[in-house]
């Protein structure tokens, strides 16, 4: 865990910067070990160019931090405290008062933020978070190990979801029965609330489950993922009950063939856009451009979503340990809704599956 | 849902101000009736001091946006656009480069608010959180159904995981169990991920339920809460798996104490941290003053954590309509967890708990 602050430490000391603030719940995790949602409270690491770093939390926190193995000072504030004086003292002793400090700009809000700038009047604040961002890019022997079992118990929710489908099943019968077995098997937390839509529903690419029944004739779409131990798995299928019609099955074909012709171009060196064009253009060509209205997937590791974001105009080429989803889908509104979802990482062969999950087209009768 | 609008149109008008940019999903949704979690991507309402609001989103989620009835302009954009920048064209249309512009500080991101500052070179930007807070205080009689049958929930929710209380199963085994439960009752999402803590790990206020068992001497915790039409519960019971010891006798009886006395106080009028410290008086009187290591309470409404904050040295008044939580709690590290908490809202007769299920110590065998 520590490697990461030394890394970090020398990014600073590259950039002359004399402390860093890093408040996202992702990242203090990422550092410490320490997975806590404080909610509206200060949650913070203070990290400097020279010097043992600390962390700052909610008194009722500090034995869970400590628990977790962080060895560094610990500083806990009641909720009558103002918790981002006593961060910048604690900072004003180690530094002064500190010529420039890096934060998360893309997490900590505007009012901390101007808080921040009234308390260190001289100071200039850069953004950490492309230096964060490509830290957490690659991800390493550990954490592939984490995001191969989230995957693995990912896969086995669809299972799950799809022996649930029946007629007159509703769409949050179904969520309980996969969030309940995977409980069971001791895992503490989905990566995002698990989306079980059928029918029309499934047209809506954020829709939210409720009372609504499985019919025949219905495609139903199951998007869900799983946190273990820190990391999270994203999958995405949509099978069909009772057997599609002509249209369905050619939206389906064309969902399944823009994913797994993304998959097979994946290596190192191709520029991310890459994937996401290959994928538009086969939905294109097959009429249907319109309605794939989201990019081709996303970064994952401690984040559900994380950088990169995979667009058809991102330049960035892929390199070996990058982790992220290729997710292309069509949605004609209020008609059909198809999805298919897979969690990648590139490998020196090229981009590898973690999900398994099979993706040709299930019916269920 | 529009009158919401007008009001803080009035208040746009009474400060001067030429627009205001809403950028949490509660308050797009308190405001559209749209409930979206956009996660890193930009959602917001433009309200101006006159003339149409409009609505930005994501292409994907314009659908759902037009079917909660929101009869103003919505814009979609793409994963490759720049948000912001439409989001700026757009206001520019209407006010030109605008003196003054509301955001909200406590959510909008200091990436996105340095963004909109040189977008908006010469406009002075405003914290809109206050009005937003205030508009939000005091419920009417649609939000307090809503408040009161998410209570309803809550109360079954306890009632289901006291029934999965035996020797040997695990916190995770009740979570599903409950969450379950819940889901078959239409119930769609949880407040927050339940919480489920038995012995020791009570002790810990934000522990995160595992495959730890129930064992005969165990208080076991159940803090949880449910979202009815988006508005939140938010309950914590305790109860003892075989009979409780002298001490925890003691440390429940205390927790109650402090509990039903906060509640009993509350009335229109009152200071909130009058609440806080008569229940902050009655544990350091019974010697555990060390071991309730936070606020009373929070506010309860669209969030599960809102304004007020019901902390010691809060001086706001109680008012008519108010609806937050009375949560005391006694933590001795790695020994005895304690904590009692109802939604209340304050009435002419007094605070009265939304949330009804019994407090008095419930021993399971």
């Amino acid at each position: 865990m520590f490697k990461r602050m030394e890394t970090f430490q020398q990014w600073l000391n590259q950039e002359n910067i004399d402390a860093a603030i890093i408040t996202s719940k992702e990242n203090v995790f990422y550092f410490s070990g320490f997975y806590s949602d404080p909610h509206e409270r200060l949650l913070a690491i203070a990290m400097f160019e020279g010097g043992e770093p600390f962390l700052i939390c909610p008194q009722m926190e500090t034995n869970a931090a400590k628990d977790t193995g962080w060895t560094y000072p610990i500083i806990g504030y009641k909720d009558t405290d103002d918790s981002l004086q006593i961060l910048t003292d604690e900072i004003k002793k180690r530094i002064g008062n500190g010529k420039t400090i890096a934060v998360e700009k893309n997490h900590l809000n505007a009012f901390r933020y101007e808080s921040l700038q009234r308390l260190f009047p001289n100071t200039q604040f850069k953004n950490a978070e492309r230096q964060l961002n490509e830290q957490r890019l690659i991800k390493d022997e550990r954490e592939i190990q984490k995001l191969e079992k989230a995957a693995e118990l990912a896969d086995y929710a669809i299972q799950v979801g799809i022996n649930e489908v029946r007629e007159g099943a509703t769409e949050l019968q179904i969520v309980a029965a996969i969030e309940y077995e995977l409980k069971k098997k001791g895992v503490q937390q989905m990566s995002f609330s698990t989306i079980v839509l059928t029918g029309e529903k499934a047209a809506s690419p954020h829709g939210t489950p409720g009372l609504t029944k499985v019919k025949k004739g219905d495609f139903v779409l199951f998007d869900l993922g799983v946190v273990y131990e820190g990391y999270c798995s994203d999958i995405t299928r949509t099978v069909h009950y009772g057997g599609p019609s002509e249209k369905q099955a050619k939206v389906y074909e064309t969902v399944l063939r823009a994913q797994q012709t993304a998959l097979s171009i994946g290596r190192p060196g191709i520029p991310s856009k890459e994937l996401d064009l290959a994928a538009r253009t086969i939905i294109a060509e097959a009429g249907y451009g319109d309605y794939f209205t989201h990019r081709l997937g996303h970064g994952l590791g401690i984040s559900v979503h994380e950088f990169p974001s995979i667009t058809e105009t991102n330049p960035l080429p892929l390199e070996k340990g990058m982790v992220f989803t290729i997710e292309p889908g069509i949605y004609i509104p209020n008609e059909i809704g198809v999805r298919i979802e897979d969690d990648v990482i590139i490998t020196d062969k090229g981009a590898v599956s973690l999900t398994r999950f099979p993706k040709q087209l299930q019916v269920i009768s």
